[in-house]
């Protein structure tokens, strides 16, 4: 590291962070200058980091509104407040602090309402740079700006964040292992379980695509209660793997002959599913998982980004028969109050963290932990900044 | 009338019926027998029906698995207990009953789940004969057997239905021609606002299709607090009918120009409204009003069947951004406990059901009541039955 912390507030830090510089090429680690945080701003030192599904989707799309390079990927992290901008007062240094791609502004809308997780002051774009200027942080060496990415940019050894997209987790003594699981994909899962699906005691579910994410809304249905959960999976090994986080059933698309797995599904529930989740974003599983809930109150919840652009086709007609389908950013979680009360159920043992974590490489080993996902080896590869 | 009703029980009856003996061809009054009530069975004498757009699509449809012919259509009514079959205890001779096309056994799953209305003992096919046999309780005088039409048939001076499909409303002074409203199409719009909507107070709603069902859902979003409530019609003489249903705005699609409807309502509504329903049945309306429908909380509701069977379109990115559809059958009104709730709070004017009844023809002229519903002339039409 180039620099302490303590010695830079307002000054620019020069630290070492992994560079995209074209659609779908390894990342680079090179030296970039971060500029000091400016009003609502936070510069954060990265602890830990991991690779999740979107950072991957977004650095292969070679498509101009969303390729912006060169560019620092990551959102998943947990980090300490190196020094704060001003009129900061939630933060301050030395915090520990889990980042969050979804804005949590605490006064609009959306963010007042129990309903939404939307905050509607702070956009939903992929964010390329700040959200209140507009403007980037980081430069490399020869001056070049760098581009941010969904407001965190955490594949640096410091990054500036705005206070809306950050959670303050310095009250919990969390393992930053885990801290660093909430700041997105377990989130989610556990989130869309709990406040989306809003799944009940006694009920059926099932998941489709069991990463990391679809492993999190079965952890989130068991603690909730639901009595059989079915994973749906091509990887035949993730039944084995799922049942450590609470899949009791397992289909496999490609063994199911001449049957859709909707068919199986509904034999399984004797009629279909309370509810479903759809982890992996493909249009046509999520019709199936819509197929394959249940009349009357079956509930469809859609949490894969539609990977290729596709549109979701329904028979209408099930809508009729009481069937529902939504959908949700980051499991309807609402960071800054949602975040702690997950750290809560994990420190109190009612939810169950463990086994999401099966890789681990340093910084500058970064690009494996790509090859890992790509591979479909294991579920979360941890990101650990140089000491 | 060929006969009186106490002199009947376990006898056949003769009286009249309006009889369609091919798709599309208008009904012929002739003389029928109608069988007596076998178990669990009820025979009524209607005193009111009127006439709903599914007597019409399904009139029209000359489709193998739903053209049964010939047969007696009508399901929005309201009659008197003429007799009743072995094991009826819910009825007795005289009671007033509100016969409705979904069955509610009180006794399965679904009917016991405050979440579904759809009973699981009995199917939810167009029923063609009576639901626990599977045969007809009627016959021409050549002694033909005539279909039955969603287990009601009440195109007929007296028809036979199942304790499932009848409310007996004996307890409510209620007018008669408003217990023909609740039997069908009114339940259905005030139900889809306050069960399946469950619209709240002060927020927006966007109506698609201002017919009887639509206003329906304006009434009962008017009761509930609703602040905008924007009808969507081609035919812009129904903002003025609308008014006096609690519309509030409205947009005739025809002269939006290079505007599409959900972009003029996602302006009236500052990014979308909070409900939306579909009371059409096209599938491109369908997906126009979940286009509507506001980021982070937006609901739409389909209560529209759709009228080509086209599949029905959806951005699933939308859904992403916590935009939910669903939909029903009968508005998600259990018949047996929310028809006399209905009931209730029209008497405590709680409820509006004024407005609705535009036209009243003799029984003779049932095909008056098809060719007003056809020119989209006035709501409902009431047919009365001859004294």
């Amino acid at each position: 590291m180039a620099c302490n912390s303590s010695d830079n507030t307002g000054k620019t830090i020069r630290c070492k962070a992994a560079i995209c510089r074209k659609a779908g090429e390894p990342l680079v680690i090179e030296e970039i200058e971060v500029d000091p945080p400016k009003s609502w701003e936070v510069r954060i030192k990265i602890l830990l980091t991991s690779l999740c599904h979107s950072d991957v989707t977004i650095w292969k799309m070679d498509i101009d509104v969303v390729a912006k390079f060169p560019r620092i990927f990551g959102h998943e992290a947990v980090g300490v407040v190196e020094s704060v901008g001003e009129h900061v007062e939630e933060f301050k240094e030395g915090d520990t602090v889990v980042p969050v791609f979804l804005a949590n502004c605490e006064e609009c809308r959306d963010c007042k309402s129990p309903k939404s997780n939307l905050c509607s002051k702070f956009g939903r774009e992929i964010f390329s740079e700040m959200p209140r200027d507009g403007t980037s942080r980081f430069k490399d060496m020869n001056g070049e700006t760098l581009y941010h990415f969904l407001c965190v940019s955490s594949f640096s050894e410091y990054t500036v964040v705005d206070v809306a997209h950050l959670v303050n987790i310095s009250h919990y003594h969390l393992p930053l292992d885990k801290a660093c699981l909430l700041s997105c994909g377990v989130s989610t899962g556990v989130g869309a379980a709990w406040k989306v699906g809003d799944v009940e005691e006694g009920s059926t579910v099932a998941i489709f695509g069991l990463g990391a994410v679809g492993l999190a809304v079965a952890v989130g249905a068991k603690q909730r209660g639901a009595t059989k959960i079915i994973g749906v999976d091509i990887n035949a090994e993730k039944f084995e793997i799922g049942k450590r986080f609470g899949i009791t059933d397992f289909v496999n698309p490609s063994t199911c002959e001449d049957k859709s797995v909707s068919e199986v599904i509904k034999e399984m529930t004797t009629g279909g599913a309370d509810y479903c989740f759809e982890c992996i974003g493909l249009a046509s599983l999520m019709a199936e998982a819509f197929n394959s809930s249940r009349n009357g109150w079956g509930k469809t919840v859609i949490l894969g980004v539609e990977m290729h652009g596709s549109q979701l086709t329904l028979n209408p007609y099930l809508l009729g028969m009481g069937k529902t389908i939504t959908g949700s950013m980051f499991g309807g979680i609402k960071p800054k109050s949602d975040i702690p009360l997950l750290a809560n159920k994990y420190l109190d043992k009612d939810l169950n963290l463990e086994g999401f974590i099966t890789h681990e490489v340093p910084f500058k080993d970064i690009n494996k932990a790509f090859d890992y996902l790509q591979q479909g080896k294991g579920l979360r590869c941890i990101i650990k900044m140089d000491p």
